[in-house]
């Protein structure tokens, strides 16, 4: 193992990354929570285990009087190790939309019986035949006054409520999202509290077929499940009627606005990019770890074999990584304040920054996720052949994390969103109007242009080993993407009548002004956070990761850069090769830089990304326990084997 | 399920895609071959149904005299599947090197109890500490005069035999691979036939360690192994001696040439890119079929949810994929038949062409599995939600076919390979020779350049709508790079003295100055495709496909292209409308272009990707089969949850 440099990080960046609120030792040292790999269980031994521990983090978030929810993130995420688990949605969906939209009847009704477990709920919205496009949702609620009940209904196939975790096993309630009838009329999706199953028996109820969606791209331990109701009956009462109402006699009353509805998706979304920084930091410290454990082949012909991490190519696939997992960390932060702070203004009644916010995190869920994505995969890859098995723990955080790519939002319907306001931000500021945050840059625009090349905004000279120089380059190009696609939006419209046609045809170009977008906004975030840091020895190592980030990114998309006129030939060679040079330098700092995300061993549960290095052996030990290793000679050799050896 | 207009598809794309030797209904409708949902078996379970089929094919193939190799490879792949299974080493790997290395005596001693099955093989290369580099293999074969026997040793732990398919429970024989020693003098690597388990009992040979090496990201049903050797002992005759010999007295006699090892290594990159095309065309058959049966929110204020095929961004993520599925058939088939040729040539004694052919091999293998492994994923993504279920099969074609990035050859180590090839070939233009085959364009590098922008095999206007045209674009931007890449090596060597440091610190230019190469030879073959299609409705539909396959390339990497002053800005704005344009002209035809690939539902096995387009009700049916569905209440239930309900 490599000496680490260990003397460049100080208190500083134990800070950056210390996510303890309490010691990883009161759990990871506590017997109830040990468990057997899960690697050698089958999905119906890694559900129990999942219940087993997550009944017993219940019991002793009580005994241990932890209650703030962020808190109980971190206690279930020591607990379960950063894996999801089947009451993943009674905790964070069904319990807080008792608090946001049950009225206080409702709320002595159901909370503290779901706190204490005996309702266990889940939050049933998507369907098999509807996920991102809500209002298609076929679930109907039909008020009937003559016994004060709403009436359940799934009236098609395509309408059987799907993929809800803890729904096909574990919960005995949802939380049910349905079209709303009443007085014969569609009043639009409402949510509802349903009992599904008996309490005591936990038999499903009658009226109501429920089950496990069957096995899944990983989510092993959870049951994701399916839910159809034949003409199910619930009182008038359990329509959560904080907002909307439905009086006894069938009238309708309609909530105040539907905005606030929006604080949660933002908030999930703003979580999202922290767990994009997340996965990809284990990721990386896991490849950039066993890439200074493994020697492989010649750099210097007789030399002995150097560690791969030596090799160009290998800091190639791994630097950036590293970079933007440090970007996306800073990102996280960034939007869990600013969240933070606009919430504080909505509570004080002020919407205003309620659109820019939604925009934000919409489009940097799908600019994260999908980075961390395939950047997961390419550490995996980057690990040579053991990076497929699963002790190496890669496939298991890439098959974790890819469903955020698709959940809370599908990311490309994500990126039209944000392009939706990037537009609307266009025009405004084309109609004379300033716009303010993170698309203020659109205001430089000049009112005429002759060719969507001379944008103005562009600075005069890039100087390439300037984070701040590279944050204005970001900005132009985004600038001329923008504009680009806002032309060809236009051009579309001249030629058609329909304008979601013309939006449609466009939509390659929008994705790609969004992605340009997200792209300054990261820049500019990771570039600000250096300013922060007093340590300069710190900031000396951050500054080069965070012009690699930068440089890497233009390197990616030169194109853009020449296109809009930003960079010339020159400055883009100049950028391939300060990049390389750039690789290098950050070599010697590289197992530190991923040793200071502070993952324990046991959190991480990796062989090939343990601290000590010590892989070869552990691997070995490993696989002697696999299941197939119970015997020495496997039963399907006297079944199927030796019958056909003595008949040939 | 929407029309499809099969009249565009006459017998000429059946011929394109015919792979039945036999008739598939032949396996499909045997009883025997039947099998359970893979996807609700434990991965034990798995082995063994794997186990049975294999056996049983053994059988059928004698019974149905089957011998000829792509004969019993296409029996094994309609048995399994495309699934690999644990005799995939002994049919493909034991078998063929007993023929091209034992000696006549050797073959009579194993070659029919192999094929009998009696002796079950597997072929023993990498080792936990070794796997691109050979010469780096630990484990030795220390020849003993006295009693005429081998000494197998595994000296370390890194030297332990890791990862050989079948070689975990299946096989009783390896072929292993050691560092030959004789008299006091280490020969290099040589081929061993080492029994490993007992005849009859099929228990471990004293001496012998074998095992399962564990789970893994796919590959369930193989049973990859580690061996661990102990002062084990082989006749001296064991050693495989068509070329090196030991003799009694343990005199070392060399082989006349080491060049022939080259042709498996050939043959099974070029059958991987066949497996890039495969395992490409199977995901956009499952993706494009569903997109048409998947509705979902509007396009149109006001009308009905449009098929999610309708919307560009989504064939802006399939059809490219699409069309790389064809361009990599083509490629396949044309890299299976020169290799045949060269072949033929190496048998008359004329080694000429083998450099390329390595080289190209090299490169494409690792050119295609990459773009067919993002592919394959990105294919995943663009089901929703439904694309992580796993009756999906998607996460299944992906965690099967991902390894090809790593095995036989690492990707990066392949591009790099065929870096060298292309830069020996760039210095001996340099010198005055003329190079051919594939890299022949390196001949109209004029001798002296002021700049790199200013290469003068650039044609003098691209024509974006014609394929001719766009071949030469691209073989000017493959020009630039390896010039770049060449005098980017060039000034490092001038820089420093050591010349493999020199090679190390431009392997980033390398790699992409292969990718520009293998993305032309790409291009063209498809192009040159398009000329033997006689029907023309057929070559307007593929010449739209090949157009978009090329112009889609151009799109991402535009910087090339401006940089090398092959395309100005106007033109890569053209480019980028044009790929727009086409993805609505290939639109109508997308379906039909995936039914040509004729993929039964048996063989695809993916209730997302059935041809009837009946995906919900097959789901929910699926789904109720789920092993956790077994009994209405989990038994954690009761084991877990009830208590702590009770004590709440």
């Amino acid at each position: 193992m490599e000496i680490r440099p260990r003397l460049l990080w100080p208190v500083e960046t134990e800070f950056l990354f210390s996510s303890a609120l309490f010691p990883e030792a009161l759990i990871a040292n506590d017997p109830d929570f040990q468990h057997e790999d899960l690697n050698f269980l089958s999905r119906s031994q890694r559900y129990d285990q999942a219940i087993r521990k997550s009944a017993l983090m219940v019991m002793k978030l009580r005994e241990y009087g932890i209650a703030d929810p962020d808190e109980v993130y971190m206690f279930k995420s020591l607990v379960h190790r950063g894996r999801p688990e089947p009451l993943d949605l009674h905790l964070g969906m069904f319990l807080p939309t008792l608090l946001t939209q049950a009225t206080p009847e409702q709320q002595d009704r159901f909370f503290m019986p779901a706190w204490n477990l005996e309702i266990i709920g889940t939050y049933a919205q998507t369907e098999m035949g509807h996920g991102s496009h809500l209002r298609g949702l076929e679930t109907t609620a039909t008020y009937d006054p003559a016994t004060q009940e709403f009436i359940l209904n799934s009236p098609t196939v395509t309408s059987i409520k799907w993929w809800p975790g803890g729904l096909g096993k574990t919960a005995n309630h949802a939380i049910v999202l349905a079209q709303l009838y009443t007085q014969g009329q569609c009043k639009g999706l409402h949510a509802f509290i349903v009992p599904i199953r008996q309490l005591g028996t936990h038999e499903p109820l009658p009226g109501i077929t429920v089950g496990d969606i069957g096995p899944k791209f990983g989510y092993d331990e959870v049951d994701n499940g399916y839910l159809k109701m034949d003409n199910f009956r619930i009182p008038r009462e359990n329509m959560l009627m904080k907002y909307a109402q439905v009086e006894p006699d069938g009238t309708y009353v309609k909530p105040l606005s539907d905005k606030l509805t929006y604080g949660t998706m933002v908030f999930i979304r703003a979580y999202i990019v922290g767990e994009s920084a997340r996965a990809l930091s284990r990721s990386c410290t896991i490849a950039i770890r066993y890439s200074a454990v493994r020697h492989q082949s010649e750099l210097r012909a007789g030399e002995p074999e150097p560690q791969v991490l030596d090799y160009q190519t290998q800091q190639y696939k791994l630097f950036p990584l590293l970079a933007a997992a440090y970007a996306f960390h800073f990102v996280g932060t960034y939007i869990k304040d600013t969240y933070r702070r606009i919430s504080g203004d909505i509570i004080e009644g002020d919407l205003s920054e309620l659109p820019e916010l939604h925009a934000l995190t919409a489009g940097l869920k799908a600019f994260t996720t999908w980075i961390a994505n395939a950047g997961i995969e390419e550490c995996r890859m980057a690990c040579g052949g053991h990076g497929y098995s699963r002790c190496s723990s890669l496939p298991d955080i890439y098959v974790t994390f890819t469903p955020t790519c698709t959940y809370e939002g599908e990311n490309t319907v994500m990126m039209l969103q944000t392009a939706r306001f990037l537009i609307k931000s266009y025009m405004q500021v084309g109609s004379g109007q300033r716009v303010t945050g993170t698309v203020s840059y659109l205001n430089d625009l000049p009112r005429q242009h002759i060719q969507p090349q001379h944008v103005a905004a562009r600075p005069a000279t890039v100087l390439i080993n300037d984070p701040v120089s590279l944050v204005e380059a970001y900005k132009a190009r985004a600038t001329w993407l923008v504009e680009s696609a806002a032309k060809n939006l236009q051009a579309e419209l001249n030629h058609r009548k329909n304008k979601d046609d013309a939006w449609n045809v466009t939509s390659v170009d929008l994705v790609r002004a969004t992605d340009a977008h997200c792209h300054y906004v990261v820049v500019k975030i990771f570039t600000a956070k250096l300013s922060e840091i007093s340590n300069a020895a710190v900031r000396a190592v951050l500054t080069d990761l965070c012009l690699l980030y930068a440089l890497h990114g233009i390197s990616k998309n030169p194109g853009d850069f020449l296109q809009a006129g930003i960079l010339t030939n020159t400055q883009v060679n100049q950028v391939n090769q300060r990049v390389k040079e750039l690789l290098a330098i950050i070599r010697p700092n590289a197992v530190a830089l991923v040793d200071a995300f502070d993952y324990s061993d046991g959190y991480l549960g990796s062989v090939l990304g343990r601290y000590d290095g010590n892989v070869y052996e552990t691997m070995f030990e490993w696989a002697k326990k696999s299941p197939l290793n119970q015997t020495e000679v496997h039963e399907s050799f006297h079944k199927h084997l030796k019958p056909i050896m003595s008949k040939l």
